[in-house]
């Protein structure tokens, strides 16, 4: 298990007597509804720093940047006493100097990323910046959460996701989570019934059936737009996709370790 | 296991009666010497269609393009006879783009990415866009291998690769790979020493301690250059790490199922 928060004392209204501190970012850049709504969250029982893109960087993977170097500006986007710096890397990036940066000298008890625009369930893991940036804080040796809605929305409705939210990070924050592992949470869209609790669940093998849209510019060349359909191949119970479709909160327990275990000793017997 | 190749029949001299086709791409773009290496090694027996970024593309993890449309020009880097083309995205878009273009009609047997120049085992596979490119070679169902050399330099020295990368690939169109699976494998650099063979090996758990190089622009502004040293915490024999300094070439079955399955009933107990 990471160490889990040291200080993490409730008093009788089971608030923090020291407040953690929690690195936060997303892939939606700082001005997104997602980030303001997750730190507005946040800041109800804990000190936010924020890290976050200054532009959109959905879809970025793991990227870093190698060839070019970052900058950081302060950003006063969540009011004058929260600490925030926009960037104009990529999420992973943003995790990377927030570490640097040192915090004056306090130690982050939490990386936390999102509220992403949309479902980053199932293979979308892979592609996206939410979770690279979540996944960067356990490489970093940090408990480590992203979060993110079903709903691609720029104005989504994210009002049933707050409590969630808090009691997710303070289960963390208590209870610690195994070594290198961070935590790919989904939430359902907003609709007329409340979610109807928490699953810890595996990655769907659902996948998206891509189609790449060829148009011609005015010059007669040829560009490709990537389009795609979702495929729910994948819907057995215990699966994030399942757990979304059955109006549940999703987790699903990432760790940054490749390796197919399974494989190794059938691989072994080819080579 | 996925699908073999169909047609490998050999004849009496050990080559294919019908060539396999295999998809290549890279991070270094087009017109490193790693991908060149890669192509007149794989064309002494087999069909090879190249899909490749037009520029750098390390370090960009499995980025993908979903903001801007994607250019494909036909390219003659590996001479008039050998199907060629750069992109200006990153290297899982060229695999995407490489399936979308059918290849006229043809299937794809083997998707082939590198050879990087610079080391992809322990935790730099996340990073890797040359590993993204083989991943997304597997989330499309196709076998997949990247290949990594452990030397940075753009004029490396590749001379003792090849007969590994023709064993490999062979192997791997004849056998199969696991559903899911692509094969990490690195190179040690050139020495006096040949390799001494292959080790299917685990992810080694070493890690990179980074540090940011903060410099001041014209304008007395910070700028900050992501620079750190590789830490060799994660030796155990077994790992990739370890066959690489013994002189092996390392294989790692990599897989994009991120889940960690023994946490989920740790974390079960705790919501």
């Amino acid at each position: 298990m990471a160490k889990p928060f040291q200080f993490a004392k409730f008093d009788k209204k089971n608030n923090y007597l020291k407040k953690p501190l929690i690195l936060v970012s997303n892939d939606d850049s700082i001005y997104s509804k997602g980030i303001l709504v997750l730190v507005e969250t946040l800041k109800t029982f804990a000190e936010v720093v924020v890290v976050a893109p200054d532009s959109h960087q959905s879809g970025k993977g793991h990227a870093i940047t190698l060839g070019s170097p970052l900058r950081v500006s302060s950003n006063k986007r969540f009011g004058p006493e929260t600490e925030a710096y926009d960037c104009n890397g990529t999420p992973a990036d943003c995790i990377k100097i927030g570490k640097h940066l040192k915090l004056k000298g306090r130690s982050i008890d939490l990386v936390v990323s999102g509220i992403n625009h949309g479902s980053n369930a199932s293979v979308s893991v892979i592609y996206s910046g939410t979770m690279a940036a979540a996944l960067e804080g356990a490489i970093e040796h940090f408990p480590a959460i992203g979060f993110s809605l079903c709903d691609f929305s720029p104005n989504a409705d994210f009002s049933h996701v707050p409590e969630f939210i808090i009691e997710i990070c303070k289960n963390v924050l208590e209870k610690g989570l195994p070594k290198g592992v961070a935590l790919n949470v989904n939430f359902p869209a907003k609709s007329e019934q409340k979610p109807k609790g928490i699953k810890v669940c595996r990655q769907s093998a659902s996948y998206y059936k891509e189609m790449f849209d060829e148009r011609q510019d005015p010059y007669k060349k040829s560009y490709y737009w990537l389009d795609g359909n979702f495929v729910k191949s994948d819907m057995a119970e215990g699966t994030d996709e399942w757990a979304l479709e059955n109006n549940y909160v999703s987790i699903v327990p990432c760790k940054f370790d490749l390796t197919d275990y399974a494989a190794i000793d059938e691989l072994r017997g080819n080579f």
